[in-house]
């Protein structure tokens, strides 16, 4: 090999011109060859939506100094998606990186985050993913006490990999005048989103609606991720794309009278 | 209670104007009290996206006679957040059912799903919810042969209720001359979109793309929604909103150098 620097794709939600990604951008050259493909404009809250009605722009993009980068109309997933054939010419990264989202992304978030939805679409095509967000929604954050644990986390995946089907999703608290106290490794806390809508009228008299909410933190343990920002902890949650409820399974095969009843004379029962 | 009629929201992915909507709105007559809040377009693909940058509408429909009904201008997660305040008046629905979805939302399709993200936000406010797909991506597709199966999980589901955290992903082979074989508790296939992506230039020569792609189904087993569909069964897959890889914790804990190591004088381990 010529180029044995690894090849790190760089993908966010806010859009390339947010001072999270070039926060992460800048890292990320000191560990590798960094290619980036990132959304137009703000992306946040797109779950893991794809493009399918509609088509996709990419623009070669002049954000970053010395690197090679495009901007996308479509959502993060798409952005990694395109990637392959279109920014990478279909060599495999080995390392994607997300973020730094301005926002947590913590526990029931993760469902709706764009950032974890770039991250966890790396993981589908089995390369070491990672979306990092910090507890802060200003634009101008102050990411400097993240830094080296960016750093830090990305070289401990370059070297030792992750669990296959496994992205990780990294939250940082938002800076303080205390030190960090180190990384936990975290389950998802049990919490929820309890919405409001903000319901006002137009100048012409019809009505329209802005979704907002309080977070809801229903979880006692001190092993979730919730936890770990508020003690000022970097969270570290492994999150995997098998939505199955395996314990489940048996629980419906028990208790359904309708499994197992079959239009044919031999019903097949599932044999988890 | 003067009303013993179970409540059943009714929402989708494919607009509140699709075929499969009106097939399962029908359907939900004969088991309670219906009300319905859908898109006011088609919102395929949109993954577990929400509506936060912009503002939403909400507009009464006369799509459904003698129903009330919904239209909503933003996404499938949406429709379910805004329905408890203004459509069900904050009365809490018995049942969500969300389709039935023109088109396979099987295995990986499931992350993609508009149709499974409004049965997963029903399932993340507690609510008995399942999500229906025929494997037919035809407008005008026959629904005939999967309307037993509807009554009959959902008569199960408000009979039962389901397990916490866990919403039903059910889909349904397309209409052949054979009938259907019966109900098959599954896991989600591990399998994934091969991307490719049609590249075309608009009039003024700018290049546009339209995503495609082949479905690879990696897997061997003969418990999981790929197999049930292809072998003509009906799968219901239990899936939680949960992303934690609970498994993955201690291998992180075990293989990262840079867990515990503080910048304090305490370091504090993850003790899951």
């Amino acid at each position: 090999m010529e180029n044995e620097k690894p090849l790190i794709l760089v993908s966010n939600d806010d859009g390339i011109i947010s001072k999270g990604i070039s926060v992460l951008v800048n890292l990320m050259r000191q560990l590798g060859e960094v290619v980036v493909v990132a959304p137009d404009s703000p992306q946040s809250g797109m779950g893991h939506a794809i493009t399918v009605g509609n088509m996709l722009r990419l623009y070669n993009s002049r954000t970053f100094e010395g690197i090679q980068s495009f901007a996308c109309s479509g959502t993060p997933a798409d952005c990694i998606k395109i990637s392959k054939k279109y920014a990478l010419d279909r060599r495999k990264p080995d390392l994607v990186v997300s973020g730094i989202n301005h926002g947590s992304n913590t526990s029931i978030s993760v469902l709706y985050s764009g950032t974890m939805s770039a991250a966890i679409e790396g993981a589908i095509e089995g390369l070491p993913s990672i979306g990092f967000s910090l507890c802060d929604y200003s634009h101008e954050a102050d990411f400097s006490h993240v830094e080296k644990y960016v750093l830090d986390i990305c070289s401990q995946v370059l070297k030792t990999g992750l669990p296959k089907g496994v992205a990780l999703n990294v939250n940082f608290p938002r800076k303080t005048n205390e030190p960090l106290k180190g990384i936990k490794i975290c389950r998802q806390a049990r919490a929820k989103w309890e919405e409001d809508f903000d319901r006002r009228h137009d100048p012409s008299g019809e009505q329209y609606f802005w979704l907002t909410g309080k977070f809801m933190n229903f979880d006692k343990g001190e092993d979730n991720d919730e936890w770990a920002i508020a003690n000022n902890y970097v969270s570290v949650v492994p999150c995997q794309f098998d939505l199955t409820a395996h314990h489940s399974i048996s629980v419906l095969n028990d208790e359904w009278d309708i499994v197992g009843k079959s239009e044919t004379a031999n019903p097949i029962k599932t044999n988890e």
